[in-house]
């Protein structure tokens, strides 16, 4: 096994030529899969088998349901021989998968400024707004011939990895692809309707729970949520209906930082924070440890829920009160 | 005063002659003016004054200051000549401007399928997902050079009638349009932040209050919200922070038709429909003299909030029971 420390990084023209002369693919996704990853290796997949290529799709965690559309499960027997990792910045991202493939990850297709660099060969575009679009430049490069089934797993990364085309991230290439997408049938407004404009009751009854227990704090600048694994166990509510909560953080009008707290067990909280600028979500994670985006950054804190919501809010103040002076000066 | 019943329709070509060939513009939206008929009217506006030409814009209703970002106010002085109505389906919608300007549109530009053609010209596109993408195609035709304001303008409205680019009218062309105006610099995230990602304290409270007193009939398929005056008084909320409310009565797991009653005032409800195929929302609506389209439709109840409820209540059972009866046939 190749365990070298050096990674390549690739052009479009190399990875195409790379993609061409190998067969035989495990494409990995990242743990707590999103539409993003499994958008990006079922895209990938497809098209690779248009080549007459072998391909698997392996992640460490459960495919939501909700996916179904664009899963392919059709199997085939061969040795695995070239290991790809789509949307995973950093291997420890592989989830239990990590030790398994440590050092014997061939490419990397990613999308994250931050990646560590740490397969054999990468393919980073930064400016792509979701690693799906790194693939449909790739597969177009290729001179794949895009079908509906293709085009609804990478109109999924795309779509999910932006909030539908809503975020800072898009680019006029994202809706260039997205047009080409819709020329080939892809169907958007079901996707759309699955990933964006459907809850689950659970769902419903732990946004109201959370909702009714939010807190303002700084002058209505800084909204608190907190999602106990009371709220969990009353509203039955899953780890898929957990996501897409941070933002309602940052929804009302004012606030500039958005903090989510969620129990993981008793004593253990995940922070979410989503912060508008000038405050630097990653900064104040950071001094808890964690870290992440400008406008959305995470950290972990052990203790109760009054001792996890102190230390963020402490940061949180920090920021603010920096904010302040430096408007005072200028 | 030309009092024509006949309403000539134009194609692309022919409106842009006559476009260029007319001047001293006066453009009129209609009531209650959303995102498309504003960014339409103003997008329309910056065009034109590139060309030269005099142009205000005529609204019976304040505008939202949410839209303040593209609109222009620069006034002159001319005597009006020509009336161009954007995004205005049926001259009704014109609201208080209505007796005023009957029978004196000389133009019409709209992508309702629904127009009822009182205007004496009228260039429809019935395929675009936003009035805004018509006038998109009429500026570009003439010729005219694009900047931020307009983009902003026509992204608003390309943006707002698509739910971000979410719904089913969304094509191909629409996407190629938001990519045009990314090239051209669209504030497109921070337009998308305003529009989509920001609630007044208010319109949070309603929201809860409203998902509070939710109701589920008919083994969970229909949902039924309430926005009383009551609710309305105890959280202060405003016209503008209710809007949007209608879709979310549809995001439920399972639910087919959503169900919105909102008390216009004493013994008087609004009542908005959403529904998923096969279920039609404009048929269902027919039945209490209301009507829409297939996917949303609105009618208006006399009656307590018991009686307007037991009303669509009884019509949404009805087509729920010629859906069973229709599945246990085939």
């Amino acid at each position: 096994m190749p365990m070298s420390n050096v990674c390549e990084v690739l052009t479009l023209a190399d990875i195409c030529a790379y993609l061409k002369e190998r067969d035989n693919y495990v494409v990995l996704t990242h743990t707590n899969p999103d539409g993003d990853t499994l958008g990006s290796a079922y895209g990938l997949k497809l098209g690779l088998k248009k080549l007459g290529k072998r391909v698997q799709v392996v992640c460490c965690d459960e495919i939501p349901h909700k996916y179904d559309y664009f899963i392919d499960d059709s199997e085939c027997d061969f040795v695995p021989e070239t290991v790809v990792a789509v949307d995973v910045a950093d291997i420890k991202l592989l989830g239990d998968l990590y030790e398994r493939f440590e050092g014997r990850i061939d490419l990397n297709i990613d999308h994250h400024v931050s990646n560590t660099h740490y397969a054999n060969r990468l393919y980073l575009d930064a400016d792509a707004a979701a690693c799906a679009e790194c693939v449909y430049e790739i597969l177009d490069e290729l001179g794949i011939e895009f079908d509906r089934d293709i085009a609804n797993a990478l109109y999924t990364g795309l779509s999910t990895d932006t909030g539908c085309f809503k975020y800072g991230n898009v680019t006029d290439r994202t809706h260039r692809i997205a047009a080409k997408l819709y020329r080939i049938g892809v169907d958007a407004s079901e996707i759309n309707r699955i990933m964006f404009d459907t809850k689950s009751k659970s769902r419903v009854q732990m946004e109201m729970m959370v909702l009714n227990s939010a807190e303002f704090h700084f002058e209505d600048r800084c909204m608190v949520m907190a999602i106990t694994l009371d709220v969990q166990r009353k509203t039955g509510c899953s780890r898929s209906d957990m996501e897409g909560v941070p933002p309602m953080s940052r929804s009302v009008e004012g606030v500039l930082a958005g903090v989510t707290l969620k129990e993981n067990r008793e004593g253990e909280f995940k922070i979410s924070l989503r912060t508008y600028a000038p405050l630097d979500a990653s900064a104040i994670c950071g001094k808890l440890g964690g870290g992440g985006h400008k406008a959305a950054a995470g950290c972990t804190v052990i203790g109760s829920l009054e001792e996890a919501k102190s230390a963020i809010l402490a940061a949180v103040k920090e920021a603010l009160e920096e904010l302040d002076a430096g408007s005072d000066i200028t």
